[in-house]
This record gives structure tokens, C-alpha cells and sequence, in this order.
């Protein structure tokens, strides 16, 4: 039995009574893992930390932040296989999926260090003196992006690593500037725990100041809470249900002093096929779709749960359940997420208009499986029905036949927020469908044009939000470099000395990033 | 006796049966103008246009929304005479500043419609495919800035024109392409209808949608808190006091679907004079602190509130004493203000440790005057009384003495977020005092270095902004181009064909705008 304590800077920590063990989902038994849930001395201590050493690492320069991100980036590749071993029994998901998994970590947690080391992200914008302007001199004005201060993350079930202890929220709040501390995700506690260590390493190693990362344990909520209600906390990073990222919201809100909480939580990513490229393609995008909505046991945030469809055509219908059926039964990360999924499922199927269209294969032995199923229901019991147009978390689909393109519009219209919309459409009808479009991204915060929307590309352009309910804020990503943002504010210095601006907003270029200087962007110096 | 509608979109509307006038603060007597309370009929009607003109307005180009903007400027330019004369009436400011405020109002719509032309400001991404990539292919994303929807603006008592009907908000908003519906601030009904006719014509005038502005007229509270909490309405912009700032946050917060609020409420902008700089020019300091404190009858978001020296000298006392003696007293905007700056005034005298120092001239005769005042306390009572730390909006100050740069540190330390924080120091001693330039930069949204912050700069690197509770989101900026990104939001396009995308992501680069492609700034174009 292997005792896991928290984590809180440079020491270990195991100071409380109550604890609990790692758990495997498939066997239905405890892994030989042992964890102590943080008290609120604990909690305190980590806050304490992370607030002193944010006024040592704010000031830490592009090239020494980028140093310790890579630092971890090159620890998390050298778990090795005791990493994927643990993982897969605490989640269920296959080793080629966390393998998969670590390299996508590795690779955003570089891809900020480069970030950093171009360094124009601060957005530096400087507007020049005219001391002898009428009636008003004109100031010396120059802004820059600082860090806002400590951050908690909260680790989520469904990307054990990606959106985890070293996922994109502490990547990109650590490329920021800010602190961190992580509430590990109860459903895989000794993974978190093998890369909170090697973050700890990492910032030993680099020299990063004692606070700058804290892993604390809990499997009930009281840490959390607790978390987001500390006065030195000054933002939060969230991916999980909606339930749970609207309390997290609601409680930051009514602080003395309210704080942003980038909450990712509830989307059914609506799938529309327009008629031509159903007629032409109807086949292979049943079976792609029937793919996207599996995978991984349906457990993504971009998984398509909602499909709608104009008359049905070139074998789609016949492949879609042909596809579905030969879907095996999978093990789902918890069983409070079988039993949700399971309730959402059959709360569904009682409803007006909802029929069982296909059920995967559950002939596979095991615990915690959810069987993927697809319902049909028609436009008007959808329609009227808010609950279809809510997020069932797992591999359950709704697919609604529509009559005419105005349908669709309409249904469109009438989505919540989302994380993306696709359209399955021939360059023509795109075209002509053009004003559904339109629609979809005033919906979601992607649009996926003949693709799926699940496999979420980490890169500059990515846009991994949306309107509410998907996010709690539409004005951020939670993937791509633009995450940053979410951990920052501008400051502006007035008549401030050359020597005490810092290094982005001297007059010399010394970094050679990008500036707005008097409203133009170059990468200058300015001679005076 | 004039009577003024509501402005709902290209309509006038007086439905109402509850009435107001115009009032003149200092004459204590109504204005020849009639309002009538907005309706519920008014306000959906309004939320309806507003939400319909959207459809149209957000699609329009940077070139279509700059002549809308530009023929606003030119139709406020030529409000004359009159709109002078009734701006005097309602707020008691004299006729120098409200002509410098309408020429800094018509300043900034045109700067915004110049942000517009140039067009960089949508942050336009390109990430081009790799479909030769393993183990996945990488799509084709293209990320741009795209407005969020109709958005409520609340008018400010304190600047007619420059925070009220065509101030910062409206002008941001507008150019961001979400429409706009204002709730005029009752305390300058007849020039917020002036502007508001202005608006309209240059809407018409340049064929924009009905419903792409509106303005709705209430002396109460009832007509803003159904609008912050109509389902139509997608953000808000607030200039105010904290208590209304706050509750307008709370009502956004708690909707079905949260929304931002952008509230800009309470900050005493704390001035510290160091001890060099005392020395060599504590008079002329002293005195121009006076100024920056009773201007306008200390009727600024940025009124240097608090002031913290070392030891008095170089005539510095003496010369703040004689200075504000010198300042006469003055109309304040309504009676409601001047009752709270009396009792905050009084509420403070009456503290432990708290001692007048000086007052202005109460010679003056007329009505709602405010005489200034300055307060002395003795650091430790400043210390322990958190009220002393709160805006007394109006020409009071309270002046702190410290022994040591410790003392000054632990004050900076302890104060509320600001919108500004400054520093009089030599050169010398700012290198020494560093470390209080790095607290306060955490505590303010700009730190002005030997000089006042009223006199905000509208450019691109101004920050009009801070820490909570100088205002309820330290992320964005009311004054400036950056103002824009409030009402804004990122959306991400996947493998869109290039006629459908919007023109700032098209391969060919037609408008030279600056994108960020493949993680390099360019104003190039793709070749493919």
C-alpha cells in the first residue's frame, strides 16, 4: 500500500484522518493507493504559499517561466510505464489512448514555453508623449498583460492528463505567471499524484519559488469549495459538469470580492448532414459519426450528442445502426457517471416522441459498463422537449429527422450554447445553407465543417469555449495558446522611467516581440 | 415644455403615464423637459429590435460600422450651442468642460471607427492544415473576434457625454457590431435625448439596422434591472456608484444565463509622495494635488482620494492648506450625491485619529454645494478603519503621514483595488522604492508616475480599469481601443471553405490586416 500525501511547494503533507483509496473501475476494486484528504490547515498552508510565491514568480522572465515548463514537460515524458500502468486502472481508457494522452500534455506544455519564449502574447502597447499638445499634454502611456495572482484548477475525470494536474489550465496559468494549485480529480488520484511530483521536481529544479504548485487530494467537494472561496485565490480553472461548475461559479460570484471562474461543463455538440452530402455520402459519415460519439466511451467534452438530418438517404440510416451495434459496451470512468449516464438515458427513452433507434454490443464482460445507444425522436417532440437538448455525459445520441431546411434553422435557433457545431454539406450547399451557419456560430465556439468535432487540435487558432452553458465564460479558450488570457490583465504605466518599465515596453526592442506602438504593429525600437 | 420620448430604434415611444422633468442642480428647479419611465412594452420592445437588428448589424464590415460611427461623431460636433446650454443646466458643470467633453466624445467614436478601418483588432488566427500529419491529421483553423449580441449600457452622472448616451461603452459596443440599448442617467435626461436623436439620424443616415440603438428614459431603478436581466441581452456596461455597480453584477450574475458585466464603481486612487520629491517640490505638488482633487467638484473615477507622504517639507502643508482653502465650493450633479458626500464626509470627521485639516471656500452662494475638504489621520487609525479606505465620491481627501517606507508598503498593501495608483518620486528614489511600484501595479489598473490621474488619455494603452472593486472585471479596459474586446468573443472556424469565411481569415489578405499564422504575426498572405 502505497501512501500518497499532498503536495503543498517543496514538502509532503498527510496531516488529516480522512482518507480514501484509488479505485478501478473495471475491476470494481481499490488500487494500492492510499490518500489523505487536505484539512483546512493544509489548505491554508498551500494558499499561503502559492500568494508569497506569486510575488517571486510573477516577476520570473519569458525565457525562466518557459525553463520550468519544459522542465515538466520532459518529467511527465519520463514517467515511463509505471504512469500508463496506473492510469489505465484508475480510468479504464486503453494504453494507447494515455499514451496518446501524455504526448498531447508534453507537447501544450511546450508549445506555451515557445509561446513564451516569442513572447509578443503580452500584447505590449505603447503610445508615445506630446508634451506640447493643446490644451492637454499627451502622457507617456505603455500596457502590458501581468498575471493575476493564485489560481486553483480543478482536475477533470475525463482527460486523466490533458485537462488534469498538468493539463492546459495550470500550463497556461503557470505561462502567465500565476501560482497554482490543483484539486486532483478523485477518480484518478495516484496518476495525479505521479505528476505532481514530477512538477515539484520540475520547479526545484528550475529554481522556481517554494508555493508556485500545490496538489492537494479530496474525493468529496469540501477542498474545492473551500478553495474557491480563499481571499488569495484570484481565479479558477474548471472542466466537469454542469452542476458542478455552476456551484463553483455561483460561489465565486458571491465572494466579498468575485472572481472569475472559466468553467467548461455542458455540451451536446449538434451534428447537421444537409441533403446532397448525405446523398453522396451518407454511409461513411453514419459510421464516422457513430465513431465520434464512442470513442473513448463517449466521454468527451466535444462528444456529438445530437444529429440532425433532412430525409434519410445513401445507406445512412442502415449504417448508423449497423456501426452502433457492432459498438462494444465500455467501462466508464466512475460509477457516478454510469449511474448518470444511465438515469440521462432512460430519462430520455420515457420521454414523448423517443424511441431506442440502435443499443451497442453488450455482450462484453465487466463492471461499470455503459452500453452506447442511439434514439430517434421527431422534430416536434424535440422541439418541445429542453431536456433532449441537454448533455447526456457518455456515448448516447439523439438523432431528429427534419422535414425542410427551415427545421433545421429553427432547431438551430434553439440549441443552448455549445462547444462546437458541425455541418456535413458539398461546397454547394454550404453555400446555401450559408444563413445556418451563421447561426451555429452565434451557438458555439467552433464550427467543424465535414469532420467531427471530438480530437481537439492544440494550437493558436483553437477556440475550446463557447456560450453558456458550455462555458461560464464564451470570451475564453480553455485549449490553445489565447488560454493564457484567462490568467491576466492589462496594466498601463504613465510617464513611467525607462528603467523601471519592464523589458517588453522599453524603448529598446531588446526581446523583438511585436508591439501596438501609437496604433501600428511592429517590432521596432523607439527612438526618441 | 418639451416633451422627450424614448428612442426605439428608428421610432419614438412615450407609453408611459409615470413622468419626470429635467432638473437644474443648481438653481434647484425643473428643467423645461418631460420624460416618460420606459414601459415593459417599451423594453421588450426595444430588447426585441435590438436583438433582430443584431442579425444584420454583426455581419456589417469594419468599413460600414466606421461610417456609422463617424456620422454619430460628425452629428454630435454639430449639436451647437444647445447641447451645451441644457448639459450646463442639468449638471452644473461649466461650459469649458462640456465643450472638451463633447470634442473628446466625437474623438473617440472617431478613433474607434479608425480601429475599425485599420482592422487588425479581430485577433485574427490561421493554423493551416497538415493532412499528412500522424498520427491525426491537423485541420485547417481560423480563429476571429465576432460580437457577442445586444448589450445595455447605463449612462454615468459624472461625464454627460463621455461615459453616458455616445460615451466609451456605446462607442466599443457599437464597434464591436453588438447593438446597443442605453438607460439614460436621470440626472441629464435632455442632453442624453439630444444625443440619442443624434444617434438615430447617423443610423438611419447610413442605412443601419432598426433597433441598433435605443435609449429608454427612468428616474428609478426598475427600467436597468429589466434589462440586466432580459434574456435578450448579452452584456453590460456600468459607470457608477459601487452599490449600483454591484447589484446590477449580482442580477447578471444570478440570471438563468450569467452575463458579463463591465461596472466601473470605486477607487480612491491613492497618491504617494516620496520623500526626495517632497523635498524638492512638496509646494507645487501640494498644490496641483488640490487641483486634480476639486476639479469638477472632485466628480471623478479617478480623484485622488487618499494621500500618503513621509515627513512634510518643502513648504508642502502649508501650500495643500492654502490651496484647498482657495477652492471655492461647488454644484454637485444631484442632491442624492451631494447627501452622500456629506455623510461620508461626516461619518469619517466623526472617526478616531481622523482631524480636518483644511477647508475649502463656503463663501459661494447657491444651491446642492459641495464644499471640499481635507482630512488628516494618523497612520495607524488609517490602518485600522477600512472605511477611511473607501471612495467619498466628491472633492475630499484624506491625507496619511507615515514614518518609514515600511509603513508606506504595508499601506499599499492593504488598500482595496483601484483604477489608479500614483507616485511622486525622483528618479533616484523610484529605483529605490521599486518594490511599492510593484505592489501597487497589483493593486490598480495604471500607476502614474509625477503626475494626477484624472485626465484619462483615451488611446490604445490606456487602462480604465483595475482590481475588484474598482471594478467587477480587472481583465478589460472602459477607455481605450481595448475597450472593444467587452463585448467580443473568439469563435474558431474548422476546414471552412474559403468563400464562407469571414474576409480577415481568407488566404488572400485583402484587407492587410496583421494575423497571427501558424504563430507568427504577419500582414502577409496564405499561398497554398
Amino acid at each position: 500500500m502505497q501512501k500518497e500525501p499532498n503536495i503543498i511547494g517543496v514538502e509532503f503533507s498527510s496531516l488529516g484522518n480522512d482518507t480514501f483509496y484509488s479505485y478501478n473501475p473495471a475491476t470494481g476494486t481499490n488500487n494500492d493507493y492510499l490518500f489523505h484528504k487536505a484539512t483546512e490547515a493544509e489548505i491554508e498552508s498551500a494558499a499561503k504559499k502559492a500568494a508569497a510565491a506569486f510575488q517571486t514568480y510573477r516577476k520570473k522572465t519569458g525565457k525562466e517561466k518557459a525553463a520550468f515548463l519544459s522542465a515538466i514537460a520532459d518529467k511527465i515524458s519520463n514517467t515511463g510505464e509505471a504512469l500508463i500502468t496506473i492510469c489505465c486502472a484508475e480510468t479504464a481508457l486503453p494504453p494507447a489512448r494515455i499514451e496518446g494522452e501524455r504526448a498531447r500534455t508534453v507537447n501544450q506544455l511546450k508549445m506555451f514555453a515557445a509561446l513564451l519564449l516569442e513572447g509578443s502574447w503580452v500584447d505590449a502597447r505603447i503610445d508615445t508623449a506630446m508634451p506640447d499638445r493643446t490644451p492637454l499634454a499627451k502622457p507617456d502611456l505603455r500596457s502590458i498583460h501581468i498575471p493575476i495572482g493564485p489560481v486553483v484548477v480543478f482536475g477533470a475525470s475525463n482527460f486523466p492528463l490533458a485537462f488534469s494536474v498538468a493539463g492546459g489550465d495550470m500550463a497556461s496559468a503557470l505561462a502567465a505567471g500565476c501560482t497554482v494549485i490543483v484539486k486532483a480529480h478523485p477518480a484518478h488520484p495516484a496518476t495525479s499524484a505521479i505528476i505532481g511530483r514530477a512538477i515539484q521536481a520540475a520547479a526545484i529544479e528550475t529554481g522556481m519559488p517554494d508555493g508556485v504548485f500545490s496538489l492537494l487530494f479530496d474525493n468529496g467537494i469540501s477542498v474545492g469549495q473551500q478553495l474557491v472561496k480563499h481571499p488569495l485565490i484570484k481565479a479558477v480553472g474548471f472542466t466537469g459538469s454542469y452542476k458542478a461548475g455552476k456551484a463553483i461559479f455561483d460561489a465565486a460570484a458571491a465572494r466579498p470580492e468575485p472572481i472569475p471562474v472559466y468553467a467548461e461543463m455542458s455540451s451536446v455538440n449538434p451534428v447537421f448532414i444537409l441533403p446532397q452530402m448525405m446523398h453522396s455520402k451518407g454511409k461513411e459519415i453514419a459510421a464516422a459519426y457513430s465513431l465520434s460519439l464512442t470513442m473513448g466511451v463517449g466521454q468527451f467534452c466535444t462528444n456529438p450528442g445530437v444529429l440532425f438530418y433532412q430525409s434519410e438517404n445513401g445507406g445512412f440510416k442502415e449504417s448508423l445502426k449497423t456501426a452502433l451495434e457492432q459498438t462494444k459496451a465500455g467501462v466508464m470512468l466512475t460509477k457516478t457517471i454510469l449511474d448518470s449516464y444511465n438515469a440521462g438515458v432512460n430519462e430520455r427513452l420515457a420521454m414523448a416522441g423517443v424511441s431506442k433507434f440502435a443499443m451497442g454490443d453488450e455482450s462484453t464482460a465487466g463492471n461499470n459498463l455503459a452500453t452506447p445507444i442511439l434514439m430517434e425522436v421527431d422534430n416536434q417532440s424535440f422541439d418541445t422537449a429542453p431536456t433532449l437538448k441537454e448533455e447526456v455525459f457518455g456515448p448516447a445520441g439523439v438523432v431528429v429527422s427534419m422535414a425542410t431546411k427551415k427545421e433545421m434553422m429553427e432547431a438551430a435557433m434553439t440549441m443552448f450554447g455549445q462547444l462546437t457545431a458541425t455541418v456535413h454539406g458539398t461546397d454547394e450547399e454550404l453555400i446555401e445553407y450559408a444563413d445556418l451557419l451563421d447561426i451555429l456560430e452565434q451557438k458555439a465556439g467552433r464550427v467543424v465543417i465535414n469532420g467531427f468535432p471530438t480530437g481537439v487540435e492544440v494550437s493558436h487558432a483553437m477556440v475550446h469555449g463557447g456560450p453558456f452553458p458550455a462555458t461560464t465564460d464564451s470570451k475564453t479558450t480553455s485549449v490553445g495558446t489565447a488560454a493564457i488570457y484567462r490568467f491576466t490583465r492589462p496594466v498601463c504605466y504613465q510617464n513611467m522611467p525607462q528603467s523601471l518599465l519592464p523589458e517588453e515596453l522599453k524603448n529598446e526592442n531588446s526581446l523583438k516581440i511585436f508591439r501596438m506602438i501609437n496604433g501600428e504593429i511592429t517590432d521596432k525600437d523607439i527612438v526618441q
